[in-house]
């Protein structure tokens, strides 16, 4: 049994959206068992109304919630009986625990991985990594996304390998077209740390390095990898997301603002529904967590059933494809050869 | 009479559009006198083409380009001839031309500019402020959005101060709200740089500084001015840019995939088109450098015409509304500030 647990507090439709999920994600493994942290009462009432396997389900008492007012610090250390810091207590303590799955807040549940969690051999801050369509049809990942605001040039190499074995074991991506995220293409561009991490990334045992991107690009599916800063990956994701949303809006405003734009988008209904579901990120699933010993995957605060749903998906297939012991792998192999390097 | 000069070469419709753009100034703008650079042949018979006002029009020529392969450093020493380089000289030397436009090669009209032009007193760089249009209607500036890529707190501050007078003195927003660009909007957000440009922020007299802005947020309206490092208000423009630019060309492609879509699409036309405009940056003019002693406006590398006639407008407005004594006020003003603070 492969032992997945549900953080059921903390998102805007918790608990309800995270116990859909967690239900939907049972009912498309038979070999998960899910652990359910929360109010116990909410969270049995509702599992009876979904119908849920009773024989894969735990559930455990931890009705306090961490918000996003919560200074990150103080949360890991007083809100023992939230939700979110049981859960990872749960990970940190139970072996047979694989993975945790929270809509909760974000620095939060970073701050409780980093200090409560252990880290893949040699990894040395994990890193947020999610996943964006592109215009062609394709996905895209970003590593860092937030997590690493003041970041090393070793530490965007291990982005790069992270996020590069992320891909390959859960999106079946061989050889992933991996790019800096800089101000230009060419390869003296950028600041110190951009012109150093370029430098690394260049000489990178196992990567597929494909030189600097310009993120005017991120969306072009030239790219399947963006890696980045923590602080500027989250300025690409989120005005990204910004746009495009910002765009939706604009146009559903003119094609309800005049009679004939209403004719024309009747005609162009399934189309434009097809739009709006692309832009979707519930349909990419969460923001993975890379470098912990175990498996975390962040949902948007935001997230549906359905979303939490492919949480579940994500989990399961990291769990399943070996992509710690890959990320291992790759990390060692350019440890060993930065010290050959150094010891010749 | 107001002299500005206009670099014809480096554009990807230069010199044409450079000089079409510089006509419709000419058009607009019966006190400006245009000061062309390029190959004068060239320029003549484009000009009597265009019917200018022989008047209020000279040619120096400068016949070499420089181009994007140019590392900016090399151009500066080596491109004595080129029109961008002889424009920065003729700022440089001759008092009565107040302004250069150019849409040619972003890295050597920086270069050029800060090695050979003076600054506005106090001013450590010059810096980028390009302006978008925001989806209610209104615009936003970025500054900086690519100058400088190292940044000091102070520098942040200079942005600031610099951006806020460019859009009162140009567009008339009386105290504009200036945010700073961060991953949150909590103040103790960021890395070490944003947190101190956040506090400096909070204290810098003659700003309306209203806290920290997400990427998401940035074409909500809800603000001026983004206040940025060149590096992250680089990737915020671009990804932007590049966001919405991919969505028409989705929205197109799919509009044009199937017949009742097209049908749909021929009811929607007009407001198509509308958005298509709205998304042109060739309506909202140049990217002004800030903080020089002369007006330096770099149009679109892709402007046409009538987009370079924009920057004449902008070059125009500058000049004639005292920005930069605004500037050089209200620098002055925190820089006694500041020496007061240090002196108690």
């Amino acid at each position: 049994m492969i032992r997945i647990a549900m953080d059921c507090l903390g998102g805007d439709r918790s608990p309800d959206a995270n116990l859909e999920g967690g239900v939907l994600g049972l009912q498309a493994h038979p070999d998960v068992q899910m652990i359910f942290l929360g109010d116990e009462a909410q969270i049995k009432g509702k599992l009876e109304e979904l119908k849920a396997p009773v024989e894969r389900v735990e559930i455990i008492h931890a009705p306090d919630v961490v918000t996003g007012e919560d200074r990150p610090m103080d949360a890991v250390r007083m809100k023992k009986d939230s939700s979110m810091i049981r859960g990872i207590k749960l990970l940190r303590e139970d072996e047979s625990v694989a993975a945790l799955i929270s809509t909760g807040a974000t620095g939060t549940l970073v701050s409780a991985a980093t200090l409560r969690i252990g880290r893949i051999e040699n990894v040395r801050r994990p890193a947020f990594c999610p996943i964006l369509p592109t215009m062609n049809g394709g996905i895209v990942g970003v590593c860092d996304s937030g997590a690493n605001v003041d970041c090393s040039p070793e530490q965007l190499q291990q982005f790069a390998l992270m996020g590069s074995a992320y891909l390959e074991c859960t999106y079946g991506i061989g050889s992933p077209r991996a790019a800096l995220l800089n101000v230009g293409v060419e390869s003296e561009k950028g600041d110190d740390l951009h012109r150093a991490a370029y430098a690394l990334l260049s000489k990178t045992e196992g990567l597929n390095f494909v030189g600097n991107m310009e993120s005017r690009d991120f969306l072009s599916g030239n790219y399947d990898l963006v890696v980045s800063d923590g602080f500027s990956g989250n300025v690409l994701i989120k005005s990204t997301e910004g746009a495009c949303l910002e765009m939706l809006k604009r146009l559903k405003k003119d094609l309800s603002s005049k009679l004939i734009n209403k004719i024309g988008a009747l005609f162009m209904y399934r189309t434009l529904m097809e739009e709006k579901k692309f832009m979707n990120y519930q349909n990419y699933g969460g923001s993975v967590l890379l470098g912990c010993e175990k498996i975390i995957v962040k949902g948007h605060g935001s997230s549906k059933g359905t979303a939490v749903s492919k949480c579940v998906d994500q989990a399961y297939t990291m769990i399943t494809s070996g992509l710690q012991e890959k990320i291992a792998e790759s990390l060692k192999k350019n440890i060993c050869q930065q010290e050959e390097t150094k010891n010749v």
